[in-house]
């Protein structure tokens, strides 16, 4: 079912502070900083030959990375993105299976304009999975 | 300086169980898990067509996984490996910009048969950096 890893995003405090390490310590190609008002995070991509790193960083007191960074104030690998052909597929079949999709099971626009779902951390491995379709 | 991401490294707490989520729930292609005694973990890839998850289980009470799992009793995203050309140039230019690296500066032979090292979290966005020369 999943394809590429489309990305793996880290969320820091600082995000200029982020970008100059990835810029100038590992020599990786960095974007422009974006809003992403839709999502409460400014965005910076590092492009990487095969994937990207986003760097995220909350853009207000609302933002869905506020109680990440509360718990991890440094900063911290916070999902990875892995791509699918046909997310309603995707989501019938993990909720079939008893794998529960954040906000529920239906998809949403993510920051990418595609459709997105998250699957709950408790049941895949501690870590916080975002499916996208390709 | 940085290539490709070569691997996203996750701590588990269950390999088999870890296994059974990626290749049943995900449909992702896994391998048959691998001992690694010199590294102190078990392994299963996830291969992805752009990349691979190493899935890591400790292989004994020495493991250097132990403490992220004492932790982490559930789990969760271990480290990031990035591909470089030159390992020896660098680890140089690295401690010259004040960057720890684990265990010193000199690389190591690494469990693909590479020579690598890993960056000290605190220097780079409370993410554990290994770096492998490609």
């Amino acid at each position: 079912m999943i394809g590429n890893l489309n990305h793996v995003a880290i969320a820091v405090p600082d995000l200029g502070a982020a970008t100059a390490k990835y810029r100038d310590l590992l020599g990786a190609k960095v974007s422009e900083p974006k809003d992403e008002p839709d999502h409460g995070v400014r965005v910076v991509f590092v492009e990487l030959p095969n994937t990207k790193i986003e760097l995220l960083e909350p853009l207000d007191e609302n933002s869905p990375i506020n109680g990440f960074l509360a718990k991890n104030p440094d900063g911290g690998i916070h999902h990875l993105c892995f791509e699918v052909d046909d997310i309603t597929a995707a989501s019938k079949k993990l909720s079939a299976e008893s794998v529960r999709i954040l906000g529920g099971g239906e998809p949403k626009i993510g920051a990418h304009g595609k459709p997105v779902l998250f699957l709950h951390p408790k049941d895949f491995c501690a870590t916080l999975i975002e499916l996208e379709q390709a």
